[in-house]
């Protein structure tokens, strides 16, 4: 949570007359989001978010994800919507920074969501799934399994600073994954980082998805299973049943998993474990002392991966036994 | 800019009940505010600030500088108004802290401030100055010349880690000010911390001060002398005349300057220098390193005072020569 980026009123007023979007009567930093600086807007017509993308996300895939979100909003889903300039661009430029101007989705993120509330990412991410078919644009997923060994790379000599015995764990749970990965699942665009913020809420209903910054190329289940690690887990690091299979059926309710995803679940719930702790390792060992944001605990992560090392079928997560036919 | 305190959701529900401000849609924590966390709510009405009070603000102050905010609103003055709720209080809890409701006040802060607005901000200090009259409550200035032997007291052994020469340059200019503070000038409530955020435009025009967080009983003109410092100094360390200049009218232009607050002018803005470089000379030196809050140079002070210090009347400020008649 951060932001980044500082604009002058002057520059903020040339940006936005490559837009329709009424005169600026405000605009303040929020803290959201921690690749980007994002500015919440008001003007004399709608309110609007300003992100500024900084330098961790590369500019080339600015058109993937934006195109991504023009195309869910076509498709009928509830995201942010990139405005495009009088020119059609939807990027343009600010503070040095490439920069769009988005509009402002209502809700609020839940910090303790219920069971109910994963019912609903469930459904959510079940039609993002399928409403994300036929976008012509592809990004290949960085974070998957080719690029874990890399990332490891960066990090294991100094893993045992933070535990004790974690360098060893980790190169044969890495090792384990690349050889049980799976080969072949429906795969398509997926969020990739569908986290507790990233939903919106107005009341029970879900209002939208936001932050589709990781979005990419990859198995649908892969996506559940990043899920499941975001939203099923308590704070004392318990696996809660109710609310796996809450999303779980949520999901189901729009696009049932196949027999190849279902039995593949456990396998990528390790990977999707073993991803987020290793780039929260990184950061944990990298980011200065003074930053700005806020480091998340790795072992978070240690211990999702352990538990999941324990599961032997996906019925475990609360998958009905049997897919519905 | 920072929020140190998070809300759930059914919290901020649940204290929202107590007042008449439509339906929530939207919170999100704001980079603005140093002592306090601040959200941003759209609700089916107005758009509203949530500020948590943190432990650094004292709870015994709030109904002075609510009050306050109550007062100048009712006088004509443009701020934000804190909203009562349904039994008349204006203060609430919210997570463990103080909180309140206070209205959105449209407007930008200027990044780059021009003499222009230099001379609105006069006008709108003097203009608070006068509007203020009448307010029954009282707070002493506890960062005036009495405050600040405690406070030099907390960093004067470590102060030569700034800079070599530190501790005896600020002792003895501490013992001069101790010497000539004036003992008696036209004095009400301040707002002690007018700072370019908190100032807010829209186009050229003033629309409004925010913060008023430090406000206190204590001399006009010490708040003028805080005002040249805040605006008028280039970031290369030079005073801008033509914006001291500016100031100075403005102010004047609704309440001149008596010939005893002419004559004070240097040594007050000896004082306001000295108040800023104490407090971020401690914040430097006691921030912890991993702190969300950007750590001010407190050296940028030093510096003013040092100019401060060679000067001989306020002309040299940009004062006219004669009072206005």
């Amino acid at each position: 949570m951060a932001v980044y980026t500082d604009i002058t009123e002057n520059d903020l007023r040339a940006f936005l007359t490559h837009y329709d979007v009424g005169e600026l009567t405000s605009y303040k930093g929020i803290a959201e989001g921690v690749e980007n600086s994002n500015f919440l807007l008001h003007t004399t017509q709608d309110p609007l978010i300003l992100t500024l993308y900084e330098k961790r996300v590369d500019k080339a895939d600015l058109p993937f994800f934006l195109g991504l979100m023009q195309h869910l909003r076509a498709r009928g889903l509830s995201c942010p919507l990139p405005l495009p300039r009088r020119d059609g661009q939807l990027l343009g430029e600010l503070s040095g920074r490439p920069a769009a101007l988005i509009s402002f989705l209502e809700g609020m993120w839940l910090r303790k969501p219920e069971a109910r509330h994963c019912r609903e990412v469930g459904v959510a991410l079940a039609k993002m799934h399928l409403g994300s078919e036929g976008f012509s644009l592809k990004r290949p997923n960085a974070l998957s399994v080719e690029g874990w060994r890399n990332l490891w790379g960066k990090s294991r000599d100094r893993a045992d600073e933070v535990e004790a015995g974690l360098q060893e764990e980790v190169s044969a749970e890495l090792a384990y994954l690349e050889q049980h990965w799976p080969a072949d699942l429906p795969a398509g665009v997926i969020h990739a980082d569908l986290f507790q913020d990233n939903v919106f809420f107005l009341g029970d209903e879900l209002s939208g998805l936001i932050d589709f910054y990781f979005a990419c190329n990859d198995f649908y289940a892969y996506d559940v299973a990043i899920c499941l690690n975001a939203w099923c887990f308590e704070k004392d690091g318990s696996y809660n049943l109710t609310k796996g299979m809450a999303l779980l059926e949520g999901y189901g309710s729009v696009r049932p998993l196949s027999a190849a995803e279902r039995e593949a679940l456990p396998v990528l719930a390790r990977g999707s474990a073993l991803r987020f702790f290793l780039t929260r390792l990184y950061d944990w060992l990298t980011t200065p002392a003074g930053a700005l944001v806020v480091k998340k605990d790795p072992l978070e992560y240690l211990r999702k991966l352990r538990f999941h090392r324990a599961i032997e079928t996906s019925i475990e997560y609360g998958l009905a036994a049997e897919p519905r036919q």
